[in-house]
């Protein structure tokens, strides 16, 4: 859908406020322009000479930005406050006392030196479907909760506070603002004396839907226009260590080495040719190394390496693993060395809810949009709200799929389409939740 | 041999001193003993809880050793003086004014964290035999000079300033010891104002003969005598440098990767395949690696490694390195990278002179040892000094081949075999040279 296209569809829509809301929803549009223009104001609080967004969880930028989607929130008819842990939540009441509240919402804070649309698209997004509810003066039987969870890119804390709670030594970490999560919750207007305030419990909140840009370029590649989330992967990092010997690398003839850094080269090889080896859509990566002592004239005695392993079922991801450990053992006994692998992080999977699934995917083709399903390869505010509710999630196309930098893109018609899904299923989920 | 027989020995050779030097000179025998002490005494400068040596050169403990082998040396009978280099000379006058001095010696400089024998059997060794020369009254027609050239392990510098001179970087390089080579050419009693006059020419040296530990261990696992060195191998060192693309390593499907640590990985493998296919002594070694941004979650965007081949034979280093761009042209279009090679050293392979191989040989069957004919993978000062005369070098057995580590260790009666065989070659060089 062009830009002329949104805009003539959003005139459309407003005559359709008098009629009845099970017939006249399908017509609501948000105003594409203004997403888009909320968006690009977003950008300044933390702008990069490179044109990304430099904007981490407590620094003062985020803070700014912060008041910014505030402000937007308020314009949007939202009751907003701040939780004990920092998150701002903006409210629109339901006309059904009894009806969980439906919640919406991402992050806008940054990776270091990062992009202008990662946890943007989908707050700015979330806060444009309020308003333009707000605007049609509908009254939803729910509660609409929108929600700007605080530090999902230091491990969504936010949202761990709201399903599970934070633990002391998470209040402890520093993050990248130099401030522990702790005193960040202070900066950010939060109280982490009263995060048993935030804590919510199965069943307390109807649903979560939250609209993100695709990490993958999957979509843009294929010019599929939405992305229908199947659910957020397990992660699986291990810490690997290879023990050799270190020797000189002028004198130690080639059969008698115990090269650490050849078997981690084997290894990092084996790893590639095991995951791709396997239909379907796991990733395995390698992505730190260090060899020691690490100079040209010294055969390395010890490398210090990892293991990143990534899929929706968590029975692949062992699969995956035991071949790897098998193909190891082999690298062990040619090179003379020694394998240690040490877990040190393992998310279970959280499946999106069937159901709201098939809303988005019905959504999107109301809309004349096309559609693909897809897993998420990277962590999201959604997978800690999976213990809470149903959740789903709608991707719109990144460019190339490049994330976590400035140059990230995704197209303003994308954005817009986006919006209208969420908005969409926002008004569908009134009907089944 | 064992201690009981060479002491024997050594107790026959004393009334040689009245025979004819032709005759005789083959009963002189070092004194053992003597040798390994004096060792021991020298193994307490720098001396580790390890058991090894720290005694970087231009370190106190470098200037204190050096304090010590100037006091053996005089034992030794040898006029003492310090070249405005740094290194010490030794010299016994000869009885033919015509005649170019004959020159022995090696390093008493370690690696940080070094052993107790590399250089150091070879330094005392050589003031052994002048010693052993000087108690039997052997009047010699050429002057012996006993070098101790200083900084070898920094890059040869002592027997660089002697061959080729140095260079104002060269000087200016920072060492181990936080000094840089001109602050430690000073401290050790040097002039870097004067390092012209350090300088030899080419035929201003009859011959030089090193005694050093062998750091393959191939002497060692054969259970031979003696190494008569074949030369010292050409050391070519690389920079390399992977070009891929960072990128998140849970949303990147992983055949839209340009993984600069995949291609690193097949890198490491097809060096060691192809340096292995290829019969010979060359060794191939990866080192050194860097993964950009290194971190578990973001696929490798570049790789920063090396290489390092060696051989006494220049055209087959660079066969070798021509395999392996070949093998590099295939890993960059399997990966989607680019791979970069930046030369960084390059030393000319320095090799022995065959009739000084054939004296060590002889001189070895004389003693009643067995040899081998073997390269030295490690650089020394004699591949400086073979710019100036004819060189040789002599290997005893390492244990396990361990060079540059406190577990370094050569049995008291291999230093032995080693300092009676360099005593026999300087009395064959006699009659040749």
């Amino acid at each position: 859908m062009n830009r002329r296209d949104f805009n003539l569809s959003l005139m459309a829509a407003v005559p359709a406020v008098a009629l009845n809301l099970r017939q006249s929803s399908l017509q609501f549009r948000v105003n594409g322009q203004r997403l888009n223009a909320h968006l690009v104001e977003l950008a300044q609080f933390g702008r990069t000479p490179e044109g990304g967004t430099n904007r981490v969880a407590y620094s003062e930028m985020d803070l700014q930005a912060r008041e910014f989607v505030m402000k937007l929130m308020r314009e949007a008819k939202l009751e907003v406050s701040i939780d004990a842990a920092g998150n701002i939540v903006g409210r629109r009441a339901g006309s059904d006392s009894a009806a969980k509240p439906l919640m919406i919402g991402s992050h806008i804070d940054s990776v270091p030196q990062g992009g202008s649309y990662d946890g943007q698209v989908g707050s700015i997004g979330a806060i444009e479907v309020a308003q333009t509810i707000a605007e049609n003066n509908v009254r939803l039987k729910h509660p609409l909760e929108v929600v700007i969870f605080q530090n999902e890119e230091g491990g969504t804390i936010g949202s761990t506070a709201m399903a599970r709670g934070l633990t002391e030594n998470d209040l402890n970490i520093v993050t990248n603002s130099k401030k522990t999560i702790r005193e960040g919750i202070k900066f950010i207007g939060g109280d982490p004396d009263k995060l048993a305030t935030v804590r919510r419990n199965k069943g307390d909140i109807a649903a979560y839907v939250e609209l993100h840009i695709e990490q993958g370029g999957s979509l843009y590649a294929e010019k599929t226009d939405i992305g229908v989330v199947e659910g957020i992967v397990s992660v699986n990092w291990w810490e690997v260590t290879v023990e050799g010997f270190a020797n000189h690398a002028g004198t130690t003839p080639m059969n008698q080495r115990h090269d650490a850094l050849l078997a981690a080269a084997k290894y990092i090889d084996a790893v590639n040719r095991i995951v791709t080896s396997i239909p379907g859509r796991q990733v395995g990566t390698v992505g730190k190394i260090q060899a020691f002592p690490g100079a040209f004239n010294v055969v390395p005695g010890k490398v210090n390496t990892s293991l990143g392993l990534r899929d929706l079922d968590l029975a692949k991801v062992e699969m995956i693993f035991e071949k790897i450990q098998t193909e190891v053992r082999q690298i062990e006994t040619i090179t003379g060395t020694k394998f240690e692998f040490k877990k040190v992080t393992s998310s279970k999977p959280a499946l999106t809810d069937p159901r709201l699934r098939g809303m988005i995917a019905e959504a999107a083709k109301q809309l004349g949009l096309s559609t693909k399903l897809l897993p998420s390869g990277a962590g999201h505010d959604a997978q800690e709200i999976a213990e809470l509710c149903p959740i789903g999630m709608i991707f719109v196309p990144s460019r190339d799929g490049i994330s976590h930098s400035p140059q990230e893109f995704s197209r303003p018609e994308d954005i817009t389409n986006g919006g209208n899904v969420l908005l969409q299923t926002v008004m569908k989920l009134e009907t089944v939740y």
